[in-house]
């Protein structure tokens, strides 16, 4: 860890997600964790199952972020190609790898099954890519230059993106901190926007909700600097209690 | 609804979601609504509050796509710059709206609640739009040429989606068709891959599940033209079938 901001992007990468068959998980579980070790999430993107447009969108973020995170595409079947578009991004020969068939060959084995041609589909990875871990079925997420490559299935995406932290430099971690309101959040608009104008540091933001026919706002409000933070949430208590409003 | 493929993105625009405080829930509302009627949604994009940001992704996404969906940044604090972003890259200027003010005043007042600068600040639509409704708490989302602006809270975006349905034109449906296999996809996928090139026209995915230690695969194919769907599906089965694997 540290004071350095560190910037990623993470690349949804499924047709199914864009035509809503699956409902995607990945993107809550790679904001909650990167925001957990003082990488911020600048952008998420979600593109189709197809060579240039995985292109396009990898060369887009990879220069523009610190790491790219990508899930899916890299199973066995014909309409997994994230591994050949990330090679083909990279300008690198792509091929099975002997690292990961070492890794997969006994597991399946174990587990009675045949290392076929489809399998080892799953153990093709761009020349100079380190193998990223996974605990949950054993073939290999990557990581090539800033992008790191992991499955789409919710749980061995969560595996390999635990192991892909070490491998990744950290930076100030995003503190942050809430208060409820049982207030519309237009009761407090304008002392919370005079709030942010008096620490322009600090991230403020409001977010409704509406529930059992009752308006609730959460305010949050974040920084890297623990004390500077302490200090805006003990002045805006201050401000909110003067009005009666907690 | 006509022959033609009409493509949309989404763009999702707000820090809680990239922070992970807040899991989204829209994108798989748009995407589910989108292929019911009809439109292709080809793209999705996450960005922050950030009016530079979200200019350059809306500048680029309705430039490549028929209509762009937008969700969130459209309350009353001072965190919320949709509109004005959107004022913005359309280069128009942007005010109160007389026509939003004459639907808020009514449902503001029987509420009890007043009208006040933050609420009014909900009524700011860019020239030249025209308004989206809001069936639960009536401030109204916009549509603008080709940009639907819709509020960030899921059962608000859901009626102003349903609204913008009848101010976009729709294209040939994607109908689909599914089958549940108890293996895991490595062994289905050369079959599958081969069926694939058999059928070039119909799109096929296959999606892996791990649940209960048993791997289950399911086949999608996909075609807005039903007979040929239906013909890839049958073909697909004996083939299947022949091979004891269903």
């Amino acid at each position: 860890m540290s004071d350095k901001i560190v910037t990623a992007a993470a690349l949804v990468i499924g047709d199914e997600i864009l035509s809503g068959r699956t409902k995607d998980k990945n993107i809550g579980t790679i904001a909650e964790h990167l925001t957990s070790i003082g990488i911020r999430l600048s952008e998420v993107r979600v593109v189709a199952d197809d060579e240039g447009d995985i292109v396009a969108a990898l060369d887009d973020l990879r220069t523009r972020y610190d790491y790219v995170f990508t899930t899916g595409g890299i199973g066995p079947t014909h309409d997994d190609i994230t591994a050949d578009a990330v090679a083909k991004a990279f300008g690198v020969p792509i091929g099975i790898d002997e690292r990961a068939v070492a890794l997969m060959r006994p597991a399946y084995a174990k587990r009675g099954l045949e290392l076929n041609e489809a399998r080892l589909r799953m153990a093709r990875i761009p020349e100079g890519a380190s193998l990223i871990a996974n605990s949950v079925s054993i073939a290999p997420g990557f990581m090539i230059e800033n992008v790191v490559v992991m499955a789409g299935v919710p749980s061995i995406m969560e595996s390999m993106l635990k192991d892909a932290t070490s491998h990744i430099e950290t930076g100030a971690c995003m503190q942050s901190t809430s208060i409820s309101l049982e207030r519309p959040e237009a009761e407090i608009a304008d002392l919370f926007r005079e709030h942010q104008n008096s620490f322009p540091d600090v991230a403020m933001g409001s977010y409704p909700h509406f529930e059992d026919g009752r308006y609730r706002t959460e305010l949050v409000l974040r920084s890297t600097d623990a004390a500077r933070l302490g200090t805006a949430v003990s002045e805006l208590r201050k401000v909110l209690e003067k009005q009666g409003l907690i």
